[in-house]
């Protein structure tokens, strides 16, 4: 199909193309591509998120950069993207724990999260009046069934990760294929994630930029920066 | 019709192009084909429904790719297509089961479930406001009047199978057609539906990437990674 | 008017053509043209209805390609083109058959359940967001007027008819004008219907993929695959 | 203005020409002229009403192409154009009549049905989301002002008038514009119909395909075939 | 700007063209033009209203051409253009001088009417869903205040005279600015009316096709056809 | 950008084009351009409103060409552009105006005022469904702050002035620039607005025409003829 | 891709480019480049807020251009771009402040007000029927976490700064980045400030169309002309 055709299915949410594509949702992905990249990786214990996010400018606040986000107690989630698509979504998972714990009085399994997410996100790909989100989440927690690291892509479809990264290319996922191994600690889970960040990014890492948090059965865990400077030299 | 003159019909869900035909929904089909395919097989016992997944990383958990999904204790559903819309079915199936059971105190008819899906994606077909589902469904299950297995497709059209695969190409059905046998029992219908997946894939059936799952009288049940093993090996 | 020009009129369903025409109800008259033809033959007792189903396969569950479709005690309904479409039209005639029947308390007059679809059906051709149906339906029954056969069409026409047919082209309709007598019995009415069927396919007719329905003032009976082998045979 | 100009303004009902035409309101009037012509014609006692259904095929029940529609015991209906377009405003006029009926205890005069009518077909000629009605309605009745005859055009504009025709082209107006008399009592009335009538179509007129009904203080009464036979023979 | 650009701002009324036109309200204007015209002409003790009707056949009632309207006691309305759209226009008239009268116990100024009424014209011309009205009023009472004339463009701006036209060219308005005196009686502001009407006609003024009414403080009074007769002749 | 591409953006309201303009509200404020200018100035003890209004004819009731409102006692709004848009405001402001002081039992600021009509300008160039309104206004008044104008484009932006005009070029501007001072007492302030309007047209100003009212805390109050045509000779 | 691509999915909010930009969006974040620049600086007490208004004419009272807002007693906002977009957005926040604090009896939290903007700007960038906001905020406060300083963008992101400007070019944040320090005292930071500001005009900074305003601990608090001039003499 020549540029001309294209365009003729890729303007509004609700069509499909000829060979039953949806060039919405495929740009929305594109918008997910251009976002600096997020890292899950499950050990015994629990996920590790990890996220590199550029400041504009030294004055911008380093932690008001949020690409990690702690929704409930044994929950966080991580996103790539559009920025003020993916508030969107964890404002969602946020009100969506929380009333799933005050209706059964138990916290939200990982799985039944991510996919409420999912439902919400395909919503958008299929009934008119809104575009699909321009962010993809990694949906990272433990509960009864240990722990679980869960993307949600711009299609609404949810998937079940040992180790993953959405925004940038494709490298960091092959970093993760190579390196990553069954029997980690969660030392050895944050070295994995940095080392994927590292092969997206030219520059050294920097304890200000990053990001880490640790879910755990004690649950969600921001690392301060202190903490995020020996993992970065470590 | 040349190729200009065809985008005039197809772009909107809500018009017939002059030879009275749906383009949208006809795409939406294209969607199902360039799914991996599912199979289900019926058996003087029941029905056998299988799948094959492939991962798109080694780092993906292989049963967070849902094919198979339980619907009630005596219904499971196959999907082929799109993922995320397979899902928004497969989550209505399941209410809809679920009501009918609490209304009646019963279960289901495979048939009026089957036909009640139907009536959901046809709607979209026709009212404005939302795109058809870019899936198709394989309904399986035992209920008074023995095994039942059906096919909803993009159009909204309900039709019963003794055999029959949706997704991928033509392959599927041509092998069904050879090899299916009314007298097959569980285990015979199980190899007749791993022999018609062969068909559609180059590579060898691993037992990490098939899901099998079986209806009875006694119920649905997903085959475990040994009893999958067991199945490709045989 | 030229091809270009055409297309300005049959897109939306909400406008009419220089010359008066609605396009995307003449649209919708041709996906009746392409479905398989159903046959509808009045005789002093009652009505005769008859349908043939090719499979798409062998496995196809003959008996779950429904063209004939049993309404209420003392109506039955044939239906042509969309499949999806014919469905849900077959829906409310059945929904708003019990109604009459339950506010009443006796049995809707044909005529008057076949005004009723047509309504239906109008307002799809006048009314936004949403397309016409694409089938067209023969209404078959027996009131306190006697025997009624009634074809209501795409634009929401409902007219009378001694025998008639819809979908396929012109040669059934042909053979009727030719065969049909007013003196007819059942028996000699199965055998019109089936002849103007013969005329539309190069096969021969097959009880497997016929169905004949009866209705008179017994009620609506659908014949066993026996009772259709002796009725082809004859 | 050239043909490619004038598509600017005519595929939407809520927009004027810059001549200040109202196009879809004019492609309805050719709905209406594409369709069979009906007549009515006012005599000193009441009103006539005549019209010519060819029928599609012998096979066709003669009496089930409606034109001619008693609405009130002193109200008949004419209709012209789309058909099922028509059945909607004769729904319309007898839901009207009955209603007002009701409320006054007394029946509707008939200028105010036809006013009634022509606001509802108005209506669709300025608000969006529905296309005009293609459809023309002659309302004749006899009401204590005397007898009356109206006529309602897809503008939604209502006249009164002695005697007129819609559907067809202008050889009927010619015809009533010579013929027509003043003093006419209701067989002369019904002559001077069929006159109109017999210049429209090359065919002769037959008691099998006409329709005729009068209007008189008496109520409204639509001829039996015999008596139409004898109208056509006089 | 040449006639394609134009094209690009007249199609729909909810947009400004760059030199700040609204063409929609200017086709509308049109429609306004190509309709018959109507003549209003103030005098000491009241209002003149004078329409001339061309009948389209002399078969149609002549007295079904509205073109004058008693709208309350003390208020009639003269329209001109698109008759459908004055109608409605008319009856909202009509509706709100009750209205009024019965929540104030006393008869609408006139300047309020007509100010009401320019309010639902102009809300067609700013909001969507709907176009403008193609027609023009002349609102004429005596109230309180005396003597008044209004007039209601397709705008919805409302302008008072002592007389003026709408409907046909600018012929009248000129006969009106020089035939128009302020001390003139009914008989004189009717000649002065019907002279303008000449202006736009080749034709002699007939009694049969002529409107004329006359509203003073003894309220609103349609010549019979001898009085108008009378009118023609003086 | 040349023109084919500027046309791109300046049709609906709901877009901005790639230089973050809003066309739809630039060609808004063309049309206040197109209107006839009024002109505020503010004096120590009030404020004073001033508007030429050319009439269409002489038969026009020069006092019906409103071009200043009285909205309240203490506020005057004049107003330049399209008529039927800008009485809709003058509505506005009359409601605003009289539920505050219902509600808060005192008037209401100038201020509040100006803001509240320019929030509902704002309105309708975000929403869709509408168009933006092609008028401007001056709001002027006394209040606990002393005197104040106000001016609202079609933007919806508020702003305050010791003296302005709407409508019109910038010569009245730039004649108040020059010749406005702050120790202006109110006859010298008419004064200021009739010199500014002189330099607006080529024609001498007629009391005819021109309107003229003063706001101070005596109240608001429209000069009399007899006043105009001394302030036109002073 | 070409011009002529690109305006294929600019011209609606609710698509994606090809390569997942959302054009509207970035057209909005033109319109604030366009608009007058304003400034925020922390300091260790509290947060500096500085506009510089450039009046269209002398007589534009110029405490009308408001770019600086009081919200609540411990919040300003400070707002450039398309002036009454901005207007809007201030009300907003507004209303939120009050209502938080009447809910829980205490202020709201700086950063809990800034989120609560942006949800609102990111919804009309993603569901039909609106434009985004062609206006950037900076939130300025002082709560219970010490000072804070939030810039919302037409994307409806957050993000926290030590010290950034919006409207203009990127001058004044190179400015910002070499003159801010971390021991800042309110006059160093209006000084930091003002000096911004300085790099963005070419005209002397003046009294009168400045806007300076600080919060702390005290309160937010406009500073005077004679403020004004003080600082910018110093």
């Amino acid at each position: 199909m020549d540029g001309h055709e294209q365009t003729a299915y890729d303007r509004g949410v609700t069509v499909f193309s000829p060979d039953g594509r949806l060039y919405q949702v495929e740009y929305a992905r594109e918008a997910v591509t251009r976002g600096q990249p997020v890292v899950g990786v499950t050990h015994g214990d629990g996920v590790v998120l990890a996220a590199n996010g550029t400041r504009r400018s030294p004055l911008q606040e380093p932690d008001s950069i949020e690409k990690l986000h702690a929704v409930d107690d044994h929950v966080g989630v991580a996103t790539a993207g559009h920025v003020a698509d993916a508030r969107r979504l964890v404002d969602q998972a946020r009100v969506t724990a929380q009333r799933e714990r005050l209706r059964y009085g138990e916290p939200m399994a990982v799985e039944a999260l991510a996919k409420s997410l999912a439902d919400a996100v395909q919503e958008t790909t299929q009934t008119g009046g809104a575009r699909p989100f321009g962010a993809a989440l990694l949906v990272a927690g433990v509960d009864e069934n240990g722990p679980a690291l869960y993307e949600v892509d711009p299609s609404g479809t949810p998937t079940a990760w040992r180790a993953t990264a959405v925004g940038g290319d494709g490298t960091l996922i092959d970093h993760l294929e190579t390196e990553y191994a069954d029997e980690l600690d969660e030392s050895a889970a944050v070295d994995t994630a940095l080392g994927a960040i590292r092969e997206s990014t030219e520059a050294d890492l920097s304890a200000v930029n990053l990001d880490i948090a640790t879910v755990t059965a004690d649950g969600y865990d921001a690392l301060s920066r202190d903490e995020r400077r020996d993992a970065v030299g470590s």
